[in-house]
């Protein structure tokens, strides 16, 4: 099996799709950033009520989904039909989950717009915290299910943790 | 010491650094993508002939810290004066070791342009060989140097497996 | 009824459209740029002649339409079949009305689009005028039309003046 | 006098400002969302607990600040140093009044950023109470600061109302 | 026959295409980047090992195809299925042949996404070859292939020196 | 000499620009769209009334400069501090030529973003036309001046025709 991305002559491209059917599709992104718990108290302070963290890194991975086109050199662009990024604040890390899904109806899968989703939610997290802690790591970002088209269902293997 | 990306009342803000010096800077950050030494294989294939993965990806990281700004909602535009990013084929992982380094001379850090980077370019391998194995994990993606500014040097105290 | 772009905990996301049907929808847009006699009647010169300042801002307005979902955060994105921007002088305010309608076959409604392009084209209008005059008011920018999608036509109360 | 971003012929053109001085910007503009009381009270909720609309359109205002050069044909493109978006309830109106305050150092002024950033904060704002109600304007979006730079400072003469 | 992207008044606008058909297309644009012979021995010497030139403007070449709607104003956004670039080697030049191939199903045909995306890959070869030589020459940028939509096949008399 | 893009084992990267001096630059970048008499004399037409080919091209250049760095992956961001685009009708050609003159002070030349301007406005010109004709021809597209920095003035020997 060849690489898809590649054409006979190992030139780069955008795979012709034009031939595929547009079905329900989602995908489901995930990644862990590792912190200090200091520095998690923080994030669960703004939770409650000043200093939303996890409020403006969910407005950011879900507009990068949106912009995942343009990031990947050769993903096609899709009209996404829902997208929407969760936290889950996990003390025995400790650090916070974020989870993002992607669906759409289209000729291509939205794993790249999950994972980059995910990504930049959690790049806007570490940004965030940096002045208090530049070594928080984002541990784990993975493709945990995905849906529709003609390669199926995949779901990964379970996550870190779980 | 509060988040500096919040005001007195929790408003999220772009931090003024109008006061800041524009003084050299540099950051570099590193991530790595785990796959199944099968999946590698094609990846070394394609460097030394077809189907180059790598350069891709490189393009990619490259032309992502250029759009840092408009990702990371809290992020000051800035003009970058350099842009690298570089890849180590690792048996022991097995996976390939993503490293990018960005610099400016500016009024703020390059961290998360060098973080961008790094990020989309794990993100592309990742598109590129996603449909030879889905289980791959973009694995550990930090900070490990940051110079330049008042807060001075900053080095991670080591990557994974160093 | 709640605020559609929240789930059940308050969390903003991109709402899923998935299951909505695909049908012909069109918006419209208005609103005025006020600003002094002098000031429009340098517009007017310029229509006729030198310095086309609502040429400029039509073609800006049309642009933004259609880079509407990078802007608003949980707003689709959307391939649009038609935008246009009309302008229309009006002495008695005195300023310039803009009036923007976009139309798509999609699952959503592009009121934002509308909304956007409008916003955007008078922007531009201000932004070539304001070396002559910055107290310039864009002033009720609203949804006049709405057509199309299952909550069916909507028909602003009126315009301003009309 | 004559416009400046036309030249002698009538083109449109962005205007030299190499020989201007990088002096310290900064301009505010503001606008007001007026809305039904139901409406409101939807937003007041939201600021309380759940459906942070504030929240978003703080963010989508701030990053659309960083993007004016792209919407506006003829403005210069310019690193910003600072950005903020803050909101005032205003159960009179009723509705809520957006303020944008965004500063540089630089040859040109910061007047169409401040303006930009307002603008995207009360599209967003619409967007999120838009199946609440439609009829919703967003009225007076005007430029009430600017200071720095040969044209010195400006205040407006005062917003409707106060 | 009128110009149309303008309206009855002259006006430009988004040609409003909500009637045409969802149908299969394909447009293959050329071009041709003429340089002293010595520049392209480092083409092909990159090719073969150092240096990736034509590796470069291939991805930056199909990630334009996917802005075109950004850049031209009154072309319409679009899905596209599938994106190529190709470049040939010709010393009778000298110089190095650019085509590219772009596919869709949608309402409009994409001419100008081919156009764009053999513009920027040319643009991208001239950038990284001009240190070497500045006098380089795009040269004869065509639509050599149009099929698909109501106006059927076009395909160009034959390019220079064929 | 080697290409300055490629390091000493042939990987892309953005040069580093740190210690080069923020210099005044200029560059010009011209092209010829060759088309039927008969397409031109609606170019003509427009100009003069209706259909303004020439105007919207212009703000398509203009607006293109600003967003080179996105396009060309190689290209160092620049904030730019002037950029004009010029057209003239040659009865000769038949067609139109075209020139974009862009400023900066800044530390890199700006020869990529007089040349995207260029290539953009004629790529405009085309779509606004191709209705007519789809046999125009962009030719000729090269950078005709240069100066500032440390390479110093560059003039090209004469462009077609002159």
């Amino acid at each position: 099996m060849t690489l898809t991305h590649f054409d006979a002559n190992g030139q780069a491209h955008m795979v012709d799709v034009s031939e595929k059917l547009a079905t329900a599709r989602v995908a489901v992104a995930e990644a862990t950033v590792a912190m200090a718990a200091d520095t998690l108290s923080r994030v669960i302070a703004g939770s409650a009520k000043k200093g939303d963290v996890l409020g403006v890194a969910r407005i950011a991975g879900i507009m990068a989904a949106k912009r995942t086109a343009e990031l990947i050199p050769l993903c096609h662009p899709l009209a996404l039909t829902s997208a929407t990024v969760d936290f889950e604040i996990d003390h025995s890390v400790p650090g916070v989950h974020v989870r993002a899904m992607v669906q759409t109806t289209g000729l291509t899968g939205v794993e790249m717009e999950a994972l980059t989703a995910a990504s930049v939610a959690a790049l806007t997290i570490y940004d965030m915290l940096k002045a208090v802690e530049k070594g928080m790591v984002i541990a784990d970002l993975r493709l945990t299910l995905k849906d529709g088209g003609k390669s199926g269902r995949y779901v990964a293997e379970g996550r870190k943790g779980s």
